[in-house]
């Protein structure tokens, strides 16, 4: 059996079940956006770690150092975001072909450091390591959140709201743009969507919003995508997810790019990916005060998509209130 | 300017620099065998990566998956050894092609969990990711040590005894005969060479005794070789160490190996790397009690190799009490 064969998550899942023997200290090991250890401070770590690798997670030839750089670091504050935590330390692991140029990598730590500086966190070591055909940068990264504040995937009950910050599905427009090498919608388009896509924002401030509000019962960031997020924390939290796609919140730029390329914006919204927005549940009578403190607080706004209930562990996908049926997926690296 | 052109050590020195700003709790960032960190609990915390990179640090199709597995720990474990600590955590990101068999990447998992138990580390996480060409373990370690007991590269000081535990040149030995495919000088012989290369010792008890001892001054692993890894302690300790040649312990099995291929076995010894001993410094006075300690408690022996001086910060290699002149390096990733 290949890897191929299984895909990312089956893979994912056999090697937890190996790895799965928690000592006293590890709160979390695998199966959340981050690890889980209880330092001896009262503070919980975080540690997480996510490699971009060139052709497969962004385009050397066509995005600069310093946006590879910037990438890099932002999916792995992401994870820390989803546990409502703060960036402390970073290693990079940085494995390269010997024709790279030296002003190429330095461009790419620029980019780690620069989002790195932003999110209070310091890179502290690393590694570098020669890998002949591509570049890869793998980061790990150290958080550290009170023990009352993490958030995590499985607290999701039955009443609560689904709600998402931002907006979906620009990221994979970005990405429409950028393989097709066309960049002429207008600026102001290009930029929205190309930005979500080569420079997406860690939603860590948005994140102690809602570790602090002590209302949200779960969270999780749309990386894979967001019914397979969405899944995900179905699953932890062993519930069933509804979601109404007319709700999910996409930028207009994301629908004029789609329109441009004749693709289905809400499929890009739904499955896309990398919009590195938080996923969350909030209890109803929590909603409103949040959102609003989100918005005081952060300038995001907040969006009811769906609800939480009972039953199959799993997601619902309802279209103008009638449920889809049939394979409802997101991204997986090894089966797409 | 190609990374191939300036070496693993010139990146390395280019990027330390940009990344030098350590905050309060950083007590040492790059230029470590790991990043130390006060956690707040009198404990420091270590955090090392190391990526194992299949045809470049290992050879996957002459190599089981569990020995892959347990090497890729290894080498990171040595690495919190060379500071003195015990490892914790272990995060575990992997990329590979898609059509790599599940079993093998299960077999990687054993490895590196026969590794870590041993070590009474856990793995608590990770990451998986498509790399089409070749298989990548990159593994990140959190290790733990008291602030008195730290071992670092910076300490060695003028008048102290450099020197080594256990036996050097056998891991260059074991990749030769590997490279070769020709197995049959003896089973004895090729098992001693070929496990010191494909499964390394990790020195992490020997690392206790000498954190506790109170009389080493610095310690490193020898991974890049040992006139390289003598050369970052001189760096790092801004002294001159002095090595001779004939006193550097090797193996019978090594030399027998080094017949047969007809190779220098002192060059093996003194920059083949990979064998994964701690390369010391101690005052003269504290050495007997110490080497002493070190056997009974570990059953392992260590060796004086040299000694430290004032003077030009670097390494004086002798042959018999003569300087040898000219270039003596050990392994670059990318001038090799």
């Amino acid at each position: 059996m290949k890897i191929g064969e299984i895909g990312e998550f089956g893979l994912i899942e056999r090697i937890t079940k190996m790895i799965d023997g928690n000592p006293d200290r590890v709160l979390r090991g695998a199966g959340d956006d981050a690890a889980v250890v209880r330092s001896g401070t009262g503070k919980l770590l975080l540690f997480t770690c996510d490699a971009q690798i060139d052709g497969v997670h962004f385009l050397s030839d066509r995005t600069s150092p310093v946006q590879i750089g910037r990438r890099a670091a932002a999916v792995n504050l992401s994870d820390i975001a989803a546990m409502g935590g703060e960036a402390r330390y970073a290693l990079v692991s940085i494995a390269m072909p010997d024709n790279i140029d030296v002003t190429f990598v330095e461009g790419i730590y620029e980019g780690m450091l620069f989002e790195m500086n932003l999110a209070g966190a310091t890179i502290i070591g690393g590694n570098t390591a020669r890998l002949p055909e591509r570049l890869l940068i793998d980061v790990f990264l150290v958080g550290e959140v009170s023990e009352n504040e993490l958030l995590t995937r499985d607290g999701a009950v039955s009443g609560d709201l689904l709600c998402v910050t931002g907006k979906l599905g620009a990221s994979a427009a970005g990405l429409e743009l950028i393989s097709n090498e066309q960049l002429n919608l207008g600026l102001n388009v290009d930029n929205v969507v190309m930005s979500r896509y080569l420079t997406p924002t860690p939603r860590l401030d948005a994140s102690r919003v809602l570790a602090r509000s002590g209302v949200v019962s779960a969270c999780i960031d749309v990386s894979d995508g967001l019914l397979q997020d969405a899944g995900h924390l179905a699953k932890s939290s062993e519930v069933s997810i509804t979601i109404e796609a007319g709700d999910v919140p996409i930028d207009s730029e994301t629908v004029e790019v789609a329109r441009t390329f004749k693709k289905d914006v809400e499929t890009w919204a739904l499955t896309g990916g990398e919009d590195f927005e938080l996923l969350f549940t909030v209890a109803p009578d929590g909603k409103e005060k949040l959102f609003r403190d989100l918005f005081d607080e952060t300038g995001l706004q907040a969006t009811v998509i769906g609800f939480v209930s009972d039953g199959e562990n799993g997601v619902r996908l309802l279209k103008e209130g009638h449920e889809v049926v049939g394979n409802i997926v997101g991204f997986d690296h090894f089966q797409n």
